[in-house]
């Protein structure tokens, strides 16, 4: 082979990747990273071979396998793979754009829900093995006056649309349609996205968005029971340290003024979930000192959210309440967005008036509220979905949601790498979501070829089934030669650097990070150093 | 709304469509340009409601329907649209990405053997209906002293492996397998790819490669009949002519060094080949002559191309084949290239030296033979496949084929930019092969923001049933608000200035497509102006 061909092809290829995002992060590993990223890229050929090659058997429910294939369907697989075990232990730095009241795993949340006996559920049919798939359950708690002793809901003498204590129906539910266990496979079904519904009935972007906003029609039942909430908060929090994260983000939604009480009234408003979210973050720190973790949780702030389908004057509203709370809450309210299908709801420049004297009330007040904007979630080319990244960045998005439709605009990567506005990417949503056919299809490799600072993220953790970050590290890395250990890394501490945390917050939260990332490459080195 | 903001918007958006391919095209748009590109926008947007949109029945075969979607269940919906009816009129420049032994529809393929009584056909295993759909005919023209007198492939009696004459084959094909219109059935279905199998039981690139690699088998038994391939190459041309392609530069495929003579003597060397092709050309341009449509077809020209099979030394046969066949028709020999699936097959860096010295031998003897390499016609992400995109820079390819994952590698692209490299993109390949899951998901729009050449190509229209370049044209148009029916002039003149038409002739073709054109818009506003 000819040495003056191959110098110029490296020379070449540096010079492709030099822009990209993580280029100084290759040039400056270390040894022991070095060899932990050879570790990952072997184990990670071998599997490719022998878990998602042509030869292996596809997973149950697929009748194809390959490395990024549907997640859905690789799930299972996935959880027994070597790649996932190192992934799942490496720390993932901050989650920067997750829905709050998608956090929470759905059979989780459904047990802290029977801790109430006010919670009562309801359908608008009865249940027959002809409705039951078709059929949302519906929760509320219920005021103690309110409560009934309806038992069933499957019961012929069930008169939809009135409410049955949650416990009863769990334990009346029909034995053909599968007794208890089968109430808790019904609620399930209707909280999360299964395979056929993402690629087979609602294959396009359009439907499944249809069956994953029914999800949060059931999943509302619960996230604004304001006893629950706090629980679910808990949860969120502690599952995610469990995975590695250790600052969350959350889009939190304040579309719903108030949210309901212990005894059922729904009279809890909005700085009184503020003073909960700020106690249960001190609750977890504390219980994770105790258990001699405290490095592994820096807290939490929130993007104050509502929903992209109310008018301009609505919105004033929820922009002055946001204002009010960040008064009251300066450490905890870090940014405003409007959240919902891009697609079909109204798009950014619809809201310019309130949204510009937001701006302007900001300074005369002298608060720091960024937007932190959802644009471009859209396979659309020039329309009103992928033209909200241009309000985006001339609204001075700190960051920008999805930015799907991203790779389309040369300018406005360009203006992303000039103000370091960083992009919140989602993989396995975007799959699920119907935006792409799978990780190999995935824009993720563009925008870290133009330089794009990426927030990898689960976006709505609950409906997917993904739990933490592991499973978006996972397919990324299964489903590409370039990136390797070195550079999920660079995501992870981006997600960090481009946090809503003050600079003296990031620097500890980069430096706990540090620490751990060297623990994680020593134990990925001292666990397979031999085998691979 | 503000006025500032607005300007400023408009800015924003202008500077970041002024890298795109078709900055000027529009800048310099005529009125009657800007007519009938307002009706192909409102016709569209009326029938992306009424044919694409939600509320419209799906094709049959599938459960969903939008623009853009799969093309093999909408090819059926889409010839009743008037958008389709639009495009299929427009004048469409040149084909520069075609595989010759791909471009003759299979019915008319099956039509032109049934005239030669040396055909015969065979299978590996008697057809039932147990073994008819996974079993492949292989044709072939035998020696007179070769014919056979059997007359079934379906009787109890035919032993696999023995020749039938094709008509009695059909003839007496058995009822039960649908008589002589199943037998046509049966070979048109070995000849293409259906939906099922792009959509369903293949549906992955490897998988769908497989079948499509069996289509050319199959298709291998008609192509290499010298008598029929002569035939073939008028049929390709004068189809690709009623489509309004004026010029055609297929990949005419040079693997097996004879075709198989009238007497059915495989010994019909390579330059007689390139005698018929020329007399091929003449004839077609006298049979448009004598209709008075001389000016709609300005020739053709060959890329040749051999398989990523072969090893180094097996190539330098047909490297110095293709110069000597340059030296003797140099008006007809025009590039180099290596075909077959990249992403198993052998990589460009694999043949670098003969390559080079191919370079060398052509300085020598004062030939310019350019390289046109298919390159990055693949999922992967830093995989071989994917780095054949830096080797064909580096060897200087003239255009690129494909080049799928080009949009991941900032450097290359700028060097396309610099050095006027254009990209041969066949957006209804990519999706029946799966590289990408619709068109709303093709990184067409991508490439073109970066300001890219690009040639549509239809690359393989038999097995896809594309004849022509409408369809293409059409998934593009219908799939992208941006783009509209000034952008897709700027991708036909593309396909004939960065052709291998030497300047004269590339003047005289534009100025003949600027004629067609100007006809074409005039048609669009006189038939449509009033409507829309």
């Amino acid at each position: 082979m000819d040495a003056h061909y191959l110098a110029e092809r490296d020379r070449l290829i540096a010079e492709d990747r030099s822009l990209r995002v993580d280029a100084l992060a290759l040039d400056q590993a270390t040894d022991a990273e070095k060899k932990a990223d050879a570790i990952v890229r072997k184990l990670r050929a071998l599997e490719n071979e022998t878990v998602w090659g042509p030869n292996a058997p596809p997973p149950p429910g697929s009748l194809h396998v390959f490395p990024g294939m549907s997640f859905l369907t690789a799930r299972e697989t996935i959880v027994k793979t070597r790649l996932f075990n190192i992934i799942s232990k490496m720390p993932k730095g901050g989650l920067l754009h997750a829905h709050l009241d998608a956090t929470v795993n759905a059979r989780m949340l459904l047990r802290l829900a029977f801790k109430y006996p006010a919670y009562h559920v309801r359908t608008n049919v009865r249940l027959t093995r002809e409705t039951i798939s078709t059929t949302l359950p519906e929760f509320r708690p219920l005021k103690e006056s309110q409560w009934t002793t309806l038992t069933s809901l499957t019961d012929d003498a069930y008169t939809p649309g009135s409410w049955v204590p949650l416990a009863s129906a769990r334990e009346t539910f029909d034995p053909s349609l599968g007794g208890p266990d089968g109430f808790d496979d019904w609620v399930i079904a209707a909280l999360t996205i299964n395979p056929t519904e993402a690629y087979h009935t609602h294959n396009t972007t359009d439907k499944i968005w249809q069956k994953f906003q029914s999800t949060f029609f059931v999943t509302r039942g619960f996230s604004r029971y304001f006893p629950l909430w706090i629980e679910y908060l808990r949860e969120f929090f502690l599952s995610s340290v469990d995975d590695g994260i250790s600052y969350v983000e959350p889009r939190v939604p304040f579309w719903f003024k108030h949210m309901i009480d212990a005894g059922g009234e729904e009279n809890v408003p909005h700085r009184e979930w503020l003073i909960a979210y700020n106690r249960v973050i001190q609750d977890v720190k504390d219980k994770l000192a105790k258990l001699g973790r405290a490095d592994e949780f820096v807290g939490s702030k929130i993007i104050y959210s509502t929903l992209r389908v109310c008018t301009p004057e609505e919105l004033e509203w929820y922009l002055e309440d946001c204002i009010a709370l960040k008064q009251e809450f300066p450490h905890l309210i870090c940014g405003f967005d409007l959240v919902g299908h891009e697609d079909p709801l109204k798009p950014l420049i619809y809201y310019f008036a309130p949204l510009r004297e937001f701006v302007r009330r900001q300074k005369e007040l002298g608060l720091h509220i960024p937007f932190i904007f959802h644009a471009g979630e859209t396979l659309g080319d020039g329309t009103a979905a992928d033209m909200n990244l241009y309000d985006a960045i001339l609204l001075g998005t700190k960051r920008i949601g999805h930015g799907f439709s991203l790779v389309k605009h040369p300018r406005i990567l360009e203006i992303c790498r000039e103000r370091q506005i960083a992009v919140e990417v989602c993989p396995i949503s975007n799959e699920i979501l119907r935006y792409t056919g799978s990780m190999p299809m995935h824009p993720l490799p563009i925008l870290m070829s133009q330089g794009i600072h990426i927030a990898l993220s689960s976006d709505d953790p609950a409906m997917f089934g993904i739990m933490g970050l592991s499973f978006d590290f996972f397919q990324v890395v299964v489903a590409s030669e370039v990136t390797g250990l070195i550079t999920l890394k660079e995501m992870a501490q981006d997600s960090i650097k481009y946090s809503c945390l003050q600079p003296e917050q990031q620097q500890r939260a980069l430096s706990l990070y540090r620490q751990r990332w060297l623990t994680f490459v020593d134990w990925v080195n001292d666990t397979f150093g031999e085998d691979y």
